[in-house]
């Protein structure tokens, strides 16, 4: 390929990012994809990451050896830091500037405080593995000083766990966190009882898990409380610190807070120039594009798009039909077409809460407690990437199945 | 059992210290086993996961989980930061001291620089798991940096890897190494070659692997040679910085230097009293105790013991063997008997190099290549603690082997 083959940059190796770039494999282009860390991350997975059910290589495969066999695609791991539409440049932390022809931004998203950018230290969000390794840290480390202490409130507190947010990632934080303390840990103490652990869910709005039908939301409600969990709903947190967090009146010991409630989009939507919304998504045009610059597009968590009067949610299959969509954009505009308008098509909506207990909505159809555990179970293997991946993660799940234990309760860093 | 109950204090979960707890199961004694980490570590495949062949948690597993059936044990996950051998009692950094009746001291041993203690940011050692994440990410990074990197000068210098000391680390580390170039990364680089990487091995010794006969030893260098290192013996480093290693007049530009040369025993040596030896172990009786403390104990990595002359090798088996030596030694001493004298049974030697390449004795018979390297195997895979972690390791390695991949490629921390 020459230099006047038409250069793509694609920023981000997420579900976006890696499905735009895999959808132009046969195309006569240049890629290069760059992104800040050497791994493309199966991000559904993430918390079991945080909760020590499966090591971090398990949900990650480098974003070099995943595209190793297509020859059109340079990796480069380095962050952009802005870009100048108008220039048609990417200038990153590190490396020489990038002049693109088409560009994706793919940065997706990160956990947002809502101003209150000092509960950042006192609750970590889980979007990256790092956040995970840090999150099982702490919990890990909470049961092991709470063995330590001899005072009864301070030992309370070590063994209050407080998740902030009942979307998804709170959900699946609380109801894992809970089989660890009731069973994973239960024989493994001298002088602390783990059962007596207090996990507790705090959501602002009216239910968790709002993107289900309430019908549901009420099945995984259940679902948590029957492992243990205090669910509380129409929670707002009025402050977190060292000790604890505020909800209204009622102040909660916790030495352990998980944040899961707020997301907002990666900085680099900024520096577009183009409108975005309350989270700080850009609002694309309907082929993905930006209104002022239609060789730039945005896909996956960065992109704020309306179908049908609703916002197409942040999960990874929207991200990934959108970075294929993205691919077949860039090829009609390279071809001198008319790009085409993103369609998102719904496959239905998946949610875990622990061992046997899921919910699941497909297309009309409801599902459940165990069935719905195996559906999910099924799904999450099959969309991991790499055999080995596939195959290690199920042999952690049927051992972890049977012998109640988890693979990875192993403190690392300070 | 009631306070009467002896009480023994065993600081350091690994080998020594690990053994000695189990061997004391049965026994009428109350033991507080206190470690800095929460879990045992494997360490002789630590250089797996610095090489990223291996996750942090298939080479450990916590140490209360190990021992969560044995019912006079409690494990504190803490640091024991000074010994009162005339009061008996252990100072800890967080928690309550410990007045123990009996005291096995296994901390175990450190890297040292030989007085240079600023090499120690240019060139990490081996002994943690979090040094070996450390290692890890430096490695991975710098294949990514020269991926990046216009000049040709600090291209070189990202991919010379320079390795000090040659004994069973170093050549792990450096055979490895130079798979990972040649054959891993082969066709996953679109600017470099990584098979243009100049591994070195620095011995200042006259050969390598010098715990084993002159013949095995020359058998290790044709190997690493084999692999493609660059082994160079009689040669002691004289300076290490950010940019590289000097050795003599030559200066060696090297962006990753490893440090597998000095070891040293922990600090909690000094703490004993007691008489130490050059490296700063401590010179123990023939039962591992104490001269003017017989209640106390060492051993593993950190006890000094001469046997027919020669010292017992700073390896997995002699912790082991000393561990439930010290436990029979307690008994015995509780019991108001004599405590035997500790005897060291040496079941032979192993080092691997690489893929089919490794050197064994045992008893006069001697092997290198393929089946040394079979035989290395499967007795690291039946040592390992745990059947999940012998069938993940064995997994991982029947892939590796087919795939010439490796399991954990994934850079972590900043």
């Amino acid at each position: 390929m020459t230099d006047a083959t038409p250069h793509i940059v694609i920023i981000g190796g997420g579900f976006a990012g890696l499905w735009a770039t895999r959808a132009l494999a046969g195309d006569a282009v240049r890629i290069t994809l760059v992104d800040r860390g050497n791994h493309h991350l199966f991000q559904p997975l993430l918390y079991q990451v945080a909760t020590a059910g499966l090591s971090a290589p398990d949900i990650a495969a480098p974003l070099r050896h995943i595209l190793r066999r297509q020859r059109n695609v340079t990796v480069l791991m380095d962050e952009a830091v802005s870009i100048d539409t108008a220039a048609h440049t990417v200038r990153l932390r590190d490396g020489e500037p990038l002049t693109y022809d088409c560009l994706l931004v793919g940065s997706g998203a990160t956990h947002a405080y809502f101003g209150h950018d000092d509960w950042a230290a006192h609750a970590p969000g889980l979007k990256t593995l790092d956040d995970a390794l840090l999150i099982r840290r702490r919990v890990l480390s909470a049961f092991e000083r709470a063995e330590a202490e001899p005072d009864a409130r301070a030992r309370r507190a070590l063994l209050t766990f407080a998740i902030v947010g009942g979307g998804p990632t709170g959900v699946e934080l609380a109801g894992t966190l809970a089989e660890i303390a009731r069973h994973t840990l239960k024989r493994e103490f001298r002088r602390i009882d783990p059962r007596e652990t207090r996990v507790m869910l705090l959501e602002a709005g009216p239910r968790v898990l709002s993107s289900f039908p309430e019908s549901l939301s009420a099945k995984a409600r259940a679902q948590l409380e029957k492992l243990g969990v205090e669910v509380r709903t129409g929670t707002p947190v009025g402050a977190i610190d060292a000790e604890g967090v505020q909800l209204g009146e009622e102040r909660i010991a916790a030495r352990t807070v998980l944040w899961a409630a707020g997301v907002a989009a990666s900085k680099l939507a900024r520096a577009l120039g183009a409108p975005l919304d309350r989270a700080g998504r850009v609002l694309v045009q309907p082929d993905l594009s930006l209104p002022d610059a239609p060789e730039v597009f945005v896909a996956g968590d960065l992109a704020s798009v309306q179908q049908d009067g609703k916002p197409v949610p942040g999960v990874a299959p929207a991200a990934k039909q959108m970075g294929a969509h993205v691919a077949r954009a860039i090829r009609a505009r390279l071809a001198g077409r008319p790009t085409p308008a993103f369609r998102y098509r719904d496959f239905g909506n998946l949610a875990t809460i622990g061992r046997n207990k899921a919910i699941v909505e497909l297309h009309g159809l409801r599902l459940s407690g165990f069935p719905a555990w195996l559906f999910w179970l099924v799904v999450h293997i099959f969309f991991l990437i790499g055999f080995r991946n596939r195959l290690i993660v199920m042999l952690n799940w049927t051992w972890a199945y049977w012998s109640y234990q988890r693979a990875a309760r192993i403190i690392l860093g300070k």
